[in-house]
């Protein structure tokens, strides 16, 4: 873990958590009301599961978009909110939602990014997204001494015998980095996967494939079934082939890469009336059971919900006028339409066309 | 009025009420769910408001569209749905909706299109568009005689003397119709509009002014207070100038193009209830108070409605879901992603791609 800075809160109108398609979007609600956003996300990049589990593959049931990758979506949404200047807290998990005796909220993220704001709009989807583990007995009390799941710094491998697992891009894209001539080239590297088949760049495949026959790196097919350790140290891994023989691979370095997956984690503590591991809403604001705070997209539930993103775009819509009390006590909202409407031209950065009646 | 054809009904399991973008959406839910539908709408195009009163105007809050017009939106939306082969029934407005004792609704158009339907999508926004009215005293019992606000056959023009009236495309170009040589030329035209500036095609202004120059017809720049009449028949209409002179000017025959505008219209006399003009739904399924009879989009209210195109998005997608039970009675429906479930790419008419994991 990285030492928590101690800066002093952020003061704003609203937080939002998560910046997937509807976090985003929530974005671009809050913007038209004139309220600005501070959003935040466990992942380093906007796009949320659009982005970590269907980055090309087509969605077709986005309204007036016959088809579009996650990717796409994600583009598009953002050059959507660009006017409104939202603040992106990336690569942070929200740890921390409590409501002070003012009715605002003090809220902070595991890199101690520290708000204290008048709403908070919960766009988590299915939750924030953490490395999947591999589950091995007497493996967790090596983690971040000699098992990592992310490479922070580089340069702390080099000269290492590293054994590398998984299939994916980061799995070969970090062996490629450490096997090859570089700042950060290891003693030796050897890749391991269950199956002789990748789901990574076929360039990355084919030069990994080379660096085998150079005999500058090894790549083993089985799976990890247990351990060997000398007093506290970690020092290999057994692993069993597809033809059922275990054998013993040494190592200083273990770098797993099995993808992300989602956990709901500190959400789940903040004291809001949960079913079945969703937040629980009103239909007309999507408020949670905490005044101020609202739910939107894969995370909510209420009679009828499904987890569609249009379904998360109407409830980014009618949340930021269900928040817009909290934040404007005295003035009164009125829907207004992007097409017709001065102001909200104004707002958008764009001309209000003239017409001729 | 045209005659009504006595045709048999067709039978079906949806009719949507309306083709404008949340009509149209709803014919994409349904097909997602294999429902095929039948669509209605009074203008003889779908688009609904987004082409009747804004198609070049641009629209920044569809969700992941940063900008598009009302013509693009339509446009977009027809190509998304063009896999689900809906059938249109466009110009002819709903004038009648009855529930059957077995459940199945019978559903008839002003044109005697007749339909026997399991369920009613009600997505006709502010209502059927119908031509704005001259209003002036004593006008209204010459109309389709002597006074017309859409022209069905241009030949039972030709050879008289006409007047018509308005700013826009309709009026122009009617009036270049019969103020020019052809086979519908009127014995002579006089074109009336409040003030010297036109909502048309410039090309189409230009040419009215040569005609003009060329003493072929008459542009008068003014209102039309009041009419003369001699027995049963209209002769001509009082024209108020700007200088406040008010002047006769003789006709055979008025045209008045003055737009089309919103009538909730026969809606209002089905039975459901309502509240200020709006149907009342619930907001688990967009039900009516009539099981089996959804309403989607800017017709509908409930707690925390905003008229949105978006939430008409939403709104569409739960009451296909809220409908499968009358449609299917005996088949459980579960959501499935288009990104991901091949039965949905089976109906979307496009290959399921094979993912390497």
């Amino acid at each position: 873990m990285e030492p928590v800075a101690p800066t002093s809160p952020i003061e704003t109108d609203a937080v939002i958590v998560g910046a997937g398609p509807v976090g985003l979007f929530q974005v671009f609600e809050l913007g038209l009301l004139e309220v600005k956003a501070h959003i935040i996300d466990s992942l380093p990049y906007p796009g949320g599961q659009c982005i970590e589990l269907y980055p090309d593959k087509p969605i077709y049931d986005i309204p007036a978009v016959p088809v579009c990758t996650g990717k796409e979506l994600t583009d598009s949404l953002l050059k959507q909110i660009e006017p409104f200047g939202a603040t992106f807290h990336l690569g942070q998990e929200v740890t921390e939602l409590q409501r002070r005796e003012d009715g605002r909220f003090d809220v902070a993220t595991a890199k101690g990014t520290r708000f204290v704001t008048k709403t908070v709009f919960i766009a988590a989807g299915v939750g924030a997204f953490q490395p999947r583990l591999l589950k091995v007995d007497g493996l967790e009390k090596h983690h971040d001494r000699q098992v990592f799941y992310r490479v922070k710094n580089p340069a702390q491998f080099a000269g290492k015998h590293l054994v590398i697992v998984g299939g994916g891009d980061s799995a070969l894209d970090w062996t490629l980095n450490f096997a090859q001539d570089g700042p950060h080239k290891a003693e030796s590297v050897i890749l391991i996967h269950r199956r002789d088949g990748f789901r990574a760049a076929p360039a990355s495949v084919a030069r990994m494939k080379e660096l085998c026959d150079a005999l500058e790196m090894q790549f083993v097919i089985g799976q990890i079934t247990g351990i060997e350790e000398q007093g506290d140290r970690l020092t290999g891994v057994k692993v069993t082939g597809s033809d059922g023989v275990t054998r013993v691979v040494p190592l200083d370095v273990l770098l797993v890469f099995f993808g992300l997956s989602p956990k709901l984690g500190p959400i789940a503590e903040w004291g809001l009336a949960l079913e079945r591991k969703q937040v629980v809403v009103d239909t007309e604001k999507f408020e949670t059971s905490i005044p101020g705070v609202f739910a939107v997209g894969d995370i909510n539930t209420y009679p009828g919900k499904k987890k569609l993103i249009l379904s998360g775009f109407h409830e980014a819509a009618l949340a930021a006028f269900g928040a817009a009390p909290y934040i404007f006590p005295d003035k009164r909202i009125h829907l207004q339409y992007t097409t017709t409407s001065p102001k909200l031209h104004k707002v958008l950065g764009v001309e209000t066309p003239t017409f001729d009646d």
